[in-house]
């Protein structure tokens, strides 16, 4: 999967600066936009695939909300950038979906990268998507890869007056927005969580290589989870205190709610760090049980192998066939050393159960 | 119980912020509010189960203490939050009950979120339960989920005119709260303290996997109680350098006590920090004696098996039915061989003895 | 390949500072100079191996490019560096070809060292060059040590006046410079990431010590590469904040390019990370299947000697020639010692069977 | 150890914050009070147990060192702190003997306190003390648990007018205090080289599970030290920074001297971790000759099984008694089979040691 | 090593601060003085052993170096001191050889503490000794214990005017001591980097525990290098930004080559923090290496007992005494028997060639 990335990221190697290429995997079949402009009062709602339909509610005074899914047609992309008046590197970093989580101030918009999550049950991974947003006076674009759309609520919330994001303006939508994604954090950590109960009952009961892989494979997610979610606390952190200073784009009422972002982003990083710690105390245990059953492996062994071989030993000795043995002659013999026989098994044991062994 | 606590908190995805949920197990049953009023001169205390009969205390110059016992009953909690004009997002916070440790400074009053502990004798861990304060001028509003009372000896002082409580106003009850919340901390390390003399014992008389999971089991608790414990020491922090800039509602004599209750803070963090490091040492020590006894065991086999494997071949090659053995004629065969077996044993032995195996 | 480095580097202790002695291996036969001279309008190109040739370009207003591929000649070199005007130490420090990345501001103009990195096929390691780039108002000058030029698409850009290079000065040029190294990155990595891909593979499959040597020399190769890209970050940021402070040399319109180099420096810092974290999984993988594997080898061993000792004892018993034997006399005593010898194998099967070993 | 300094901490949970108790061992039979007063010319020195004999040289000109050993007698020290006007969370702080190093501003005077340490030859541990110190103006006040007083030399200094003690005032005095609490530390750390040194001779000669237990007894020992030390690098820095901007109680020339100490500090604080790299280092030989000497054994066994167990399969072969078996009958049987025997042994003799195992 | 440095350290307790006394060993027989005084005109050079031959030259505004080699005599040291006005406590600590790197700032003079290594090749371990350094506006005191001087290059360039060293001042001169000293750890890493190549042959072909050893050996002389160059960082950079404050001793044009030095700084920091990771490595190699020889030594032993323990078992079977065992009658019995055993074995080699042990 690493490898994958890289050869997508590195066959950009060379080219100008601020060209246009879709990096990544097609998840849509077709580009297509979806456009809501409200206000307190009215609201309307279209689906479209001509960046032309878009244009005229770039300026109104209403919230217009322009949502893209599926990047793969970039001439339709480059199209609505340059109707939004985006800047090319802006538009290279949307058509480029390995972004870690960032915020850029460009002056009239704000550019914030998220990366949303989805656990894939099928694979059994967490799948990973770039959601770019960008924040103006009046409009609020978002450009996602297409397959995990999670915005619904939001938009029943526009559609229905329910909440207050009908009351308030671009700011809101995109805390709104932000919110959702990081909110569902919490689902994939609730998967994970799930993962490591299971596993720590096979811990217990069965550990086993692939045990072992499982705790390996859950680690590594986190790894790469750790990589979309470190970033966004920054990213929040500046929305609250540098987010508007000098164009005002994030009002204070909403510095209020984001506020409230920025604590769920600290529970999940926590939360990340608590489950790498039971991991790796996982790791520990799984090592040690295994080195608990090879004592025990090795316990049994020597146990009979130390009774045994003595006693066979005896047993070889009156097997020779010398001519002179007194012992075989006398018709005591056989039953007496049966008996030392037993007294040396019966010896042995007692050594065992001394040193605690059975 | 990651995983539980990560259920519940995904069942909140996608609700308009502010939503006031209740997110935790119910452990009362039934909210119950206590209501103390007092001044350096004149007390009352009440028990009641209505908002209405706290609001009239609101305003007095008086010091009122609001305590709030369950918090499933979401809509009486949500007139009293209207009553005393908290925010909604508070009002959130305060029902969802995983909360890490912060203060918020919303104006007319501080909020801030501790977690109380309590360590469960019969599940042998440690509970976590989320007290949530809300500091005003001449009110303070205290939430418990409701099944660990630790503010006994606090009722008893403003009861007793005990201590300076009286005395003084809203900022010294607080810290009369946050400070028995912290002191508590130290009867939950005490228990742990207890639990690692007796697998310290364990350890040096007998190591079996149990006391590994023993082991293992209280670094997960110390995990997740500094979970609860480090954002005590920022939150402690503010109060001392920044709780009452704006609005003056902490005093610079209790800003003296604070820093008391910030140094009990950072005892505890070390003492965490230091009960860590004991249990990777036992850690090790168990690995080490686990592969000391894999030896032991070896020793033992290897000893038995290399004196005696010897030995008995010999006595297998005169156990040979060969016509023509002349050994086997002579009268001396017999004790030559062994004589020659006494003397194999010895030498093993001597070298055994110079290994320093026996 | 350390101590190779450290002997050239300390055959340099005692001599006067600012002494310019060539520290690296030779890498070209000749030292060359190519130049670019270009501004929106016009534009040429020479190859030379004169610095008298370069110096006419100096003070023009023109973008001038001065590459020179091998350090060799130290004579040229330092009739280079006295004709533009560098500092004595900044002309051994170009010589002195280990530097770590690094920017220094020396008034008239800046000094830059960055690290061109190449995986050698054949050695199956990462290759490590020195580019010095110094950047003045109006010339760019860079030093190659030789064999792995990766500029010919900005030339390419310059002839063909493709992307905006031929419009902006001389800092769009370093930035151009600067972001195709950092590019080329992103193929090493690639590289390594197959090759992690294939040693997981035989991690499953076939683990060996040859696969564990792999795993370290990769772990290796990272943490050579962490010395060429950490200091990076610092280089950058120096370049976008206070790049062009007192000297003007870097245009704010550069800065917003060099901030997308930015992210990419943190994006292969983080690839980095991620890699020795997957690496140092894949060392635990490696260990703990070791150790799986000497379990299934003891297991075997135990289950075959456990069985067979035992019953090769009883064989032994009725092998002994006691004269008086009772049971060799009965007809029924073969059978018998048969039967009682399953008994025993098929008792010490269902133990293994109820400990899971079989 | 640590379970009963907790259990003695917790009984203080819910009393009123400033209430005095003595949390400690009693480690002196009685309560008393050393008082010094001196200045350049004149110098008095009185025993006493009272608090009224100390109090008239409270206000005077001349330095005035009152020493209190022994905490247990609390009434007393109450007097004590109320005649020299101590606020009574300090007085608190003082008979809690579980403090971290700290320093304190209080306005008219700086409240210091740090740990003593001890070498207990008997208990082969460290043993801790609280000690306080009060810095005023014209006064000192010391407080010790009571049984290991270091400041003799101190003493003597001022009896006899050696060194610069007497010319210098109360801040001088704290200086030498605290320089010989900390010099103290060497020899601390020097016992603790001499357990290493032995213990890595040890390890050489004959590891073993008692060298493990000491070895991770030592790292518990620098575990608690370390809690004693790191916080003196703040407090020291403190005193030279900040310890006399509002009072003056810290003359320019006494931070000179603290400055010293500070460095001293410093080299503690390195010597502690490279004591705890050593034992790291030396756990990590620990447990690599265990497997060294489990390798060794399992090669002794594995050499004579591998070459015992043919031969005495071949043995058994010829002792079976089937009828027709004609090699039994030939003269050269016997011989022949020994030959082979001898042969099989050579081969494996040979095959170990092409494997380099004898 | 550690201990005995306490030990002297510790020899120092209770003695009043500044008393002079010499903490080391005795490097050289006698404590000579080597003087030089030029300038950019004239040049003289004495050898001497009074401290008066040098006073005349401490406010001639001619460069005066007075460097003393060896420690001992401590009355002719306190009188040098005194001479040139040094502050007791800067006495104290040239005397006092364990000092780590640092810079002070004593107003009219700068006191520098650094430390020189060499490799000891017969002890093969790195030897360190303090190198103290006073700088002032015309003169400039170096202290070294006496054994290892470095400084012949700079002399050579004094007398010979060779370099910039004969045309700038007391700091540039002081630059070049610690240049010197600072290229001369490129040698020591030069010799440990050597031996890491010779034990990486090593643990390939042939590991004992003689190779980890010495990986210890070598790891534990990083820990020590360590404390020798960590802190040279601040103290150079200290130089650099506040070095001449306050007093002008650094002049600017002397600061740009102390830059250079603070870039071998950080290059000598990252040389040791790679050699500390590839020394870890080297351990994890050794310890998979001694596991995996565990492991080909076991198969081993199961192999050939797994094969001939059951065919033994079948042998005694038929050595058995019964008098009516039939297949003991029957011609065919040896011979059928022979071949049972034959396919029994190769079912075994079989097996193991399954599981890929042979």
């Amino acid at each position: 999967m690493l490898s994958t990335f890289m050869k997508k990221r590195s066959r950009k190697t060379g080219l100008p600066p601020g060209t246009p290429i879709f990096i990544g995997d097609k998840k849509t079949d077709k580009t297509s936009i979806y456009l809501f402009d409200y206000n307190n009062k009215s609201f309307c709602e279209h689906s479209t695939d001509s960046v032309k339909a878009c244009l005229p509610y770039k300026d109104r005074s209403t919230v217009t909300w322009v949502d893209v899914d599926g990047l793969q047609d970039v001439e339709l992309l480059q199209h609505l950038g340059h109707g939004f008046e985006l800047h090319p590197l802006v538009m290279e970093d949307i058509l480029n979906t390995g972004q870690r989580p960032k915020v850029e101030d460009q002056g009239k918009y704000l550019y914030i990268v998220l990366r949303m999550l989805r656990y894939d049950e099928q694979k059994e991974k967490v799948e990973s998507e770039q959601f770019s947003i960008i924040l103006s006076k009046n409009f609020v674009l978002t450009f996602q890869e297409g397959c995990m759309d999670l915005f619904d609520p939001i938009r029943e919330q526009i559609r229905t007056k329910k909440g207050r994001i009908r009351e308030y303006g671009t700011d809101y939508l995109v805390y709104s927005l932000i919110d959702i994604v990081i909110d569902n954090y919490f689902v994939i950590l609730e998967k994970i969580g799930e993962k490591i109960e299971v596993l720590e009952n096979e811990l217990v009961t069965n550990p086993n290589p692939k045990t072992l892989n499982q705790i390996h494979h859950l680690k590594r997610e986190i790894i790469l989870l750790r990589k979309s979610v470190w970033p966004l606390r920054e990213v929040i952190n500046y929305l609250i205190h540098l987010g508007g200073e000098r164009n005002g784009l994030i009002r204070p009422t909403t510095k209020i709610f984001l506020r409230d972002v920025y604590d769920h982003t600290i529970e999940i990083i926590e939360s990340m760090e608590t489950i790498r710690d039971i991991l790796s105390g996982m790791l520990d245990i799984y090592l040690s049980s295994v080195s608990h059953r090879l004592n025990e492996v090795m316990k049994v062994l020597t146990i009979i192998a130390t009774i045994f071989i003595p006693l066979t030993f005896v047993a070889g000795v009156y097997g020779m066939n010398f001519k002179f043995m007194p012992e075989l002659e006398s018709p005591y013999g056989y039953p007496a050393i049966l008996i030392i026989m037993s007294l040396v098994a019966g010896t042995m044991l007692l050594y065992f159960r001394r040193k605690k062994w059975i």
